[in-house]
């Protein structure tokens, strides 16, 4: 095989699946959710999308890579209403963490449930290195 | 950092993502829905799917891109059933947009809402140039 | 277009799209479920998982790659609390097919159907090669 990977594991699941994969100059990100480093998810959605967030970047810097390279957002909720009803204070936390407008593609989708009962959003990132 | 993005922005929410992302030769376009220019949804899933593929028709040519660039599709609906009964002039709306039989896979999910609770189907797209 | 695609079509729906899209060094997969050559879905997740990851095999087989040029996976569920209580025999079957422990990102969600009522799991991949 020609293709070489590059890979971050971390997290409970280390031993099934990566955070990323960089294979070329294309960096796959695992879904992130509003987990901390400690375990802990607010029950706040703004927190949870910030702390999700957070955690894109915390995985991008890995590979030397920054928010300014994601190019491809799909998140995945599940009450797409209370994410309008706080959409002002979700789109700014995820500004701050972009540093500003971000230059991303974004799909939104309501699902029937996410990894853990307490989680409201994970968002899946694709980045170009 | 040397990655190059092109975007494309419009719509209600331009000052949050855009409709298309290229970075490289690979453009990754915002879900489309069954919304046309002027804000109208229809309530038939047809009409709903075919205004879809018209709007990421536009998306594709602000890039300089047509419907033959696209490799891949995810579709979210809200109603498998509803899809599936009306498979037939869904495709066919599909293949007129493509101008034939497209050389694109596709995955097929239901979701449990979209982004206005009139749309049925989100079509997400990835192209390569 | 300077983009060249290649494409492997296959099972009932050939005619809508392709089981794999291949452009430069990407391959996306459609989405494989857990149903096998003669139609059979069995009705033990274990099993289904077990499948479509042999279908993926198949897929990636046409286009000359193999598990190990799998870089991103998308699961989509019907039902995550099942996924959890057989975790184990999943991901055993899961790095069977595999050879070892991937070098992929995983995204895990679930949804309120797939295409047929008997599916409790379909797998999204892309692969580079």
């Amino acid at each position: 095989m020609d293709m070489e990977k590059k890979t971050f594991r971390s997290g409970p699941y280390k031993d099934f699946f990566a955070q990323g994969v960089q294979a070329g100059n294309v960096l796959y990100l695992a879904g992130q959710v509003g987990m901390d480093g400690s375990g802990a998810v607010s029950k706040d959605i703004v927190k949870q999308a910030d702390q999700a967030y957070r955690n894109i970047r915390e995985v991008l810097k890995e590979f030397g890579a920054t928010m300014d390279n994601v190019v491809d957002e799909t998140w995945f909720v599940t009450d797409i209403s209370e994410i309008m009803a706080n959409a002002e204070p979700i789109f700014s936390a995820r500004a701050a963490c972009y540093g500003g407008v971000p230059e991303v593609s974004q799909t939104l989708v309501q699902v029937s449930g996410l990894v853990m009962p307490e989680l409201k959003i994970e968002i899946k990132c694709i980045a170009h290195l």
